[in-house]
């Protein structure tokens, strides 16, 4: 991984019909999240999932290119005609959609020549310059252009590659949190947990949210930030919130 | 639900950190999606997961009502401070921001007036000329306002209150779907399925999605389309296809 940023942030496009129609749940969403915060301290600024239609993907990778320093997609990388994300990246940034070499040595040399038939060979077809994201798990590659990194959509396939992402990025501020499982309503501590937010609003962000666990009501505060001093701070401030009002805290 | 129209599309709007840090895997995009697609022939052409920050959410609220016919937004109609939706909507529209008598009543009589605080007499502040969208779980309303509809985060809670969006929105054309799960690689199939697909690619869309069950490797092919009929004549030339590449059909 390259030198260290400040604040680092990316956005995640999931491109395909199957997560909006709801057919699919999407699993890729919170396990890149969570690598991108814990090893990279990238946060995931915004989300988007968009169906395969090459000017709605086109649109979305200029606008999210712009805006994020990453932008890391999922999905459309596959041999069939609903594959469409690596000609639409290439459009987006206006260079040759073609074989990369590297790409189709692997893939030939993976499924052999005889099986290395056109859905597969449409595999090493990707934007002019990409550099490879190598996949341990099925051969096929990701590729990473300008700031945009194009992941598979198949979960498994996906987390067996992440790791290949790394030396591509630059590391960011490490974000760090802590979370206070309480048995308690939100409305219980809101107004106490609000004056604490306010007064520390410029380094940490507390969050709130409720659980059901066991049959039992609860919530979650979770607070975030990139100094590890302040973050003692807000948690020092509601250990006294909890105790002041009895609250149990549950210990997972 | 109101009259019949063609073709009706909607955008989800996810606000909250807690999705965009990876803690909390979202829920509510497949059921939402789900609903509206099988209860009201409604198609979910956008999702978005945004942070709890007024501008963001603001600017998507702005443009994504513009763009479809309805937005859906989860999250941050709670009691504590990080629950900013209702606010923010008010400020998109221009409308102010205020007590809706009804969701004050219904409130003030689930928690009794002495336990009826500030942080829950903030669950009845919704944007001015707002709808109640009733909670049987859990009292606090939802809300809808020109075409944005303000669901809660907790997916039990919005599970519980998804059938009374019903009587705001327009229903569409059913879309129909068929899925055929085969034991099969995409790229033996690839060539064939986009030469169905060019042929009615007016009429239908055919999506191809690999699989891994119990230690197989399959794909399915889902077709979907607005006609009965057409789906019908897709159906029979993938059957051709499976049969003439002698393809096992999955039956789950």
């Amino acid at each position: 991984m390259k030198k260290k940023n400040k604040k680092v942030n990316a956005a995640i496009l999931i491109i395909g019909n199957e997560i909006l129609s709801g057919r699919t749940q999407d699993k890729n969403v919170s396990f890149i999240a969570n690598w991108l915060n814990s090893k990279c301290g990238i946060s995931v600024a915004e989300v988007r999932v968009i169906p395969d239609e090459e000017k709605i993907i086109i649109n979305n990778i200029l606008v999210l290119s712009k805006k994020f320093n990453y932008v890391f997609t999922t999905g459309g990388i596959g041999p069939t005609h609903d594959d469409i994300t690596a000609q639409s990246i290439s459009k987006s940034f206006g260079v040759k959609y073609e074989y990369h070499e590297e790409a189709y040595k692997i893939l030939e040399n993976y499924y052999g020549k005889k099986k290395f038939n056109d859905g597969r060979r449409k595999m090493a077809k990707m934007p002019r310059g990409s550099k490879l994201i190598y996949n341990p798990s099925s051969a096929a590659p990701g590729f990473i252009i300008k700031n945009v990194l194009s992941l598979p959509g198949v979960p498994s396939i996906l987390n067996s590659m992440i790791e290949n992402c790394k030396r591509f990025l630059i590391k960011g501020t490490k974000i760090h949190s802590k979370t206070l499982n309480l048995y308690t309503v939100e409305s219980n501590i809101s107004k106490k947990l609000g004056q604490i937010q306010k007064k520390y609003k410029k380094f940490v962000d507390i969050g709130s949210y409720p659980f059901f666990r066991l049959g039992k009501i609860g919530v979650s505060v979770v607070s975030r930030s990139t100094s590890l001093e302040k973050l003692k701070k807000v948690n020092y401030e509601l250990k006294n919130l909890v105790k002041s009002k009895k609250i149990k805290i549950l210990k997972i």
